[in-house]
């Protein structure tokens, strides 16, 4: 399913799994966690990702690495099946973040978020 | 700051977001807003990425796509810094969500959640 | 301020708290803190209810039990202020949860959350 | 299970509400949804708040102020059930919120919070 030269760009996971989550749009919902996400209409999706938030919180307050970095992908990932339901993958996110990518780029965003 | 081979691989964008965030760990919290909020503990990271993930929910509640796109960049920022504060960088996270590009992992995941 | 009587059921502080909510909405934004949410909207009172809920789970993860009783005030009053955006006091919450008092409704809330 | 005398007493809800959580800390958690979250520890309860008050800002964004008033209760109550795996009822943080009901209270929060 992971085309070989997929290893040779292993950045581009997020670009794969969003492409994943369109196709999985029209699967069924009986079979597919996704489509039923997507069945369920948006509020479906953002108490997931209100939940994933909150275990991300729980999990940093233990020293189980692995259990943050898994929280963190749930999180991630419902955030990849919020976008994908208004047709959006990880482009504009990660064009976003690349903007704040210059160092005027962070004091930019500190100088906002202090205000 | 970033190299004009940057735009051959857009994906890498995390990386690099990631080696910055590094790099600002030793920075001044007074000049540097990563800097600040590494210097404030787990917590003050902790608070952000909960505030990020409401307001990707009161984003979502717009037809504002690009307030959206801004709130979800946020969260995945404050995410990366959270793990910059463990020495991690995206890739275990983007290595959990790789696992879950095949059919079986979504299903697996689903199976997971559905307990 | 608080009139002597009020010693005498110390429970109405809810009703107490809501009239004096409902009167800082017509206050000065610039030196009622009530008033300068009410006068921000929803958002402004939706994402402190979120950091306010946030807070409580990193309190409950210290042996800080006044600072976890702080923070839930700091949930349950942002939570009226929010009621009080809609002319709405705390006793339609009181009667809501007073219909749980009772076994069965206790149980009925169980059936639906196991649903 | 409610004394008639109750209706005299309609705020003291959150007391008696309180008091039937510290009975169902010794109930069987296979029939009793608060025995089951008291059992699950404090990280059960803890998602359980981030859940509800995700819901509340859900419900906040719809014109059904009976769902919001509903998933207000529901917060409040998650919150009293934590406080109950502490041996704590409603009264200190109703203690904490009358100490706010002064109109200098409600300044003092608001210059604590503008910090």
């Amino acid at each position: 399913m992971i085309s070989p030269g997929a290893d040779l760009n292993p950045d581009d996971t997020l670009q794969q799994l969003a492409r994943l989550l369109a196709e999985r749009r029209v699967a069924d919902p009986a079979t597919s966690y996704v489509a039923g996400l997507l069945a369920g209409g948006d509020d479906a999706i953002l108490k997931k990702i209100a939940e994933e938030a909150a275990e991300v919180l729980l999990a940093a307050k233990t020293a189980d690495t692995a259990a943050l970095v898994h929280e963190v992908a749930d999180l991630w990932f419902h955030t990849l099946v919020l976008l994908a339901a208004r047709d959006l993958g990880p482009q504009p996110v990660l064009d976003e973040l690349r903007r704040r990518l210059g160092r005027s780029g962070l004091d930019e965003k500190a100088a906002r978020l202090r205000k």
